[in-house]
């Protein structure tokens, strides 16, 4: 594995301004430091432009679609040109609603409950908990992980053809795993689902933040994407897509913004008539700062460009993959093979340590902020990991039994704002933990793994 | 109706300074004035302060619950801190829950979904659409108006005593209209649910911007409000209560954070164990800026101290009161009389005037800003105005045929950041207007209702 010339002149590339780039926070070791940022795949810090658009607008802020003063009609315009703004950034077909949510996993809940009338759902083990879990009302096929792209199309299109009754089925699929960071061949499975006549929803959670989603060009009915991994962190979330199975199910919430008449029956009952547009699942006051955010942070992607910041990030992700190459006691985890291309999320764990110490070890000791756990991928971390479901350990709470074997892994994660330093801090820390051993001792109290005293 | 002495001392108490007061507005006749923002029912501007605490908070923002890093660890404090604050600020029960949703809307939506079987709900007519509507999987009883405190009471009561089947019963009530800004016997209406074997939850989102709300005081069951009516407009809500029946039902959305354990069966199915904490509920990453901004607001209320801000709120309700009362064109909406306890919330028509017209001329010749419309409460405004449900207005979109008498309102409210020059702006605007009638001419575009030009 060798840094190409061409990754090489990346580094002459500058990360995007991201807020909290100069906070520093305390070593046990005594001293500070510039806090590292590594665990942008739960949640990336806020790009300055995103930050510097909501203060702007924050001493505007108003009621949208609610009010006759003037700054309402600016939020309502505002608001509703965010959604152009991110119908645009998507690729959206014409006739597609943006719909507004919390996060991916609230879109993903929204779309579960649209669901038509006995629809199929396929997802493969492998998938994020917020895509694996919403699908409560309808019959779902869990499928296996694949160990190739080929084997994941071969596998999904088996079970769609199998699927009895031949009737309505939606696969959902990540398009960049939060575990792995591998990329999934979503253009072939969204040509699969649609030829056994399924449709397909493209969780983007990972993806959307590091390459371009376009819902045309890869064919898929739905996307799902959160702010807060955007560089957007207000809030909000998104569904785009398909309008039909939106307009056709009953709003996901009731209540106003959503309901356009109401009136008591003679029967002393309610009539309501819903909205057809996007504000049928939007109910209650929108979220216009978080959705303006997203707005924001869809134009600083564009127009700081998807080319340049794929080619950055390949340049990070190539020293992270070289530094842990260069240390054989650390084991990245993989589906797809070392080679598969990828966004800059890799999760490993390292021989003889407790993988919540070492995360605790590289904040204490480093300030270097990455996530230990299983990741809300429980059943895609245990396959990886090949460990026995029954002794698995719990999603944020690390068994920390010094000296025992991690059942956790360590995920480190940068995009748009990572400077070199901070990658090049982290392979030197990893290799100087497995190498000298930790300086502290770590113990584990009320769920976190900290120095101990 | 005069200003009394102790209320009059109030002017000299100053607004709590609010984000927008500096901001200037054009004038369709020419020039820019100060923006009045007098639509806080429908979404309030930022406390200074919440902002300052967010604006401080932002280069901090971390993953919450999912990571090792130590602004991950500082943002997980944060975020269960503020679960404190908001528990205290609520005067909470040791044993209840407090979960962070996205609006108030959101919280009784989430309450719908947790509803014990056979569970039969007891709501006003007069309630906003998010108090009305959310309860679709259950019976509900609508309750006709009443005209006093009492008649509330014995209607409430009467309609529990006669349930059939005697089962779980929740009665879901406003504390404060968001259309006559009217306080509801909430501690009577509770003692009357509980008499009767039935729960309670009290919709805030009028009431607790602005007075005290205390759930053992009040003896309610569970309490919902929203962050952009209580000065924090950053996407989140809140539902404080009971957490029997909270931690008995299937988590609100299925995801990462509301599972504790997932994993594959031998069948190829997939077991879950959820969360029993208020984690079951908040599936998805948290929006830590939008709950710290609550519990901001919370803070920033209680140190300025409700018995000052209620004094005050009472001199400016008294002022805007006693300015519509001198102009007999003007009626004000009231179920509970004149003299009925309120807060900064008052709905009005003014005879020979199209609403939509009034309030655009409020804005366009005077930089107010108000609503129009039937405030997503269609049943109750219908029966405020006595008019025929059949040619009701849409909510956000007004009728605005000119010389058409409207039958839609005009709302005015005002809360803890609202200078006395606004009310005393609006009161002059409201007598000109009146008086000299509007200086411009106005006309329905896209759904509003704008100056013609």
């Amino acid at each position: 594995m060798s840094v190409s010339t061409a990754a090489a002149d990346q580094s002459l590339c500058t990360p995007l301004p991201v807020l909290g780039r100069d906070v520093t926070v305390p070593l046990v070791t005594g001293g500070e430091v510039t806090y590292a940022a590594l665990d942008y795949a739960a949640s990336a810090p806020a790009l300055q432009r995103v930050w510097d658009d909501v203060a702007a607008y924050a001493p505007y802020y108003g009621s949208v679609h609610r009010g006759a003063g003037y700054l309402s009609q600016l939020s309502t315009d505002l608001f509703e040109n965010s959604r152009v703004t991110v119908a645009e950034f998507l690729g959206c077909r014409e006739d597609d609603q943006v719909i507004f949510t919390r996060s991916t996993t609230d879109s993903l809940n929204l779309l579960a409950a649209v669901l038509p009338a006995d629809c199929q759902v396929f997802v493969f083990e492998t998938e994020h908990h917020a895509s694996l879990l919403p699908w409560r009302d309808a019959r779902v096929t869990y499928l296996n992980a694949p160990r190739t792209h080929e084997e994941a199309v071969q596998t999904l299109e088996r079970a769609l053809a199998d699927r009895d009754p031949h009737g309505p089925a939606l696969v959902c699929v990540t398009g960049a795993s939060n575990v792995t960071g591998e990329l999934w061949p979503v253009r072939e499975l969204a040509a699969a689902a649609h030829a056994h006549g399924a449709r397909i929803v493209l969780d983007a959670a990972q993806l959307a933040p590091h390459h371009p989603v376009d819902i045309q060009d890869l064919d898929v009915d739905w996307v799902a994407f959160s702010g807060h991994k955007l560089y957007a962190p207000f809030g909000s979330g998104v569904l785009a897509g398909r309008a039909d199975w939106l307009q056709g199910a009953e709003p996901y919430l009731a209540g106003g913004g959503a309901s356009r008449k109401v009136a008591r029956r003679a029967d002393g009952g309610v009539d309501v008539e819903w909205h057809d547009s996007a504000a049928r699942h939007e109910a209650g006051s929108p979220n216009v700062i978080g959705v303006y955010s997203i707005a924001s942070a869809c134009k600083a992607l564009t127009e700081a460009g998807f080319d340049s910041l794929v080619a950055r990030e390949e340049y990070l992700i190539g020293k992270v993959r070289e530094g842990l190459a260069a240390v054989p006691e650390v084991k990245v985890l993989s589906l797809f093979g070392d080679d598969a291309p990828r966004v800059g999320v890799l999760s490993f764990v390292v021989e003889g340590w407790n993988s919540s110490h070492f995360a605790a070890a590289l904040s204490a000791e480093y300030g270097i902020g990455v996530r230990d756990g299983l990741f809300c991928a429980h059943p895609l971390v245990r396959t990886l990991l090949g460990s026995d479901p029954q002794t698995q350990g719990e999603c944020g709470a690390p068994e920390a039994a010094p000296g025992e074997k991690s059942l956790n892994a360590i995920r480190v994660s940068f995009g748009a704002g990572t400077p070199d330093e901070h990658v090049e801090r982290f392979v030197r820390a990893v290799t100087e933990l497995v190498r000298q051993g930790a300086r502290w001792n770590y113990r584990t109290e009320g769920g976190r793994c900290v120095p101990a005293v």
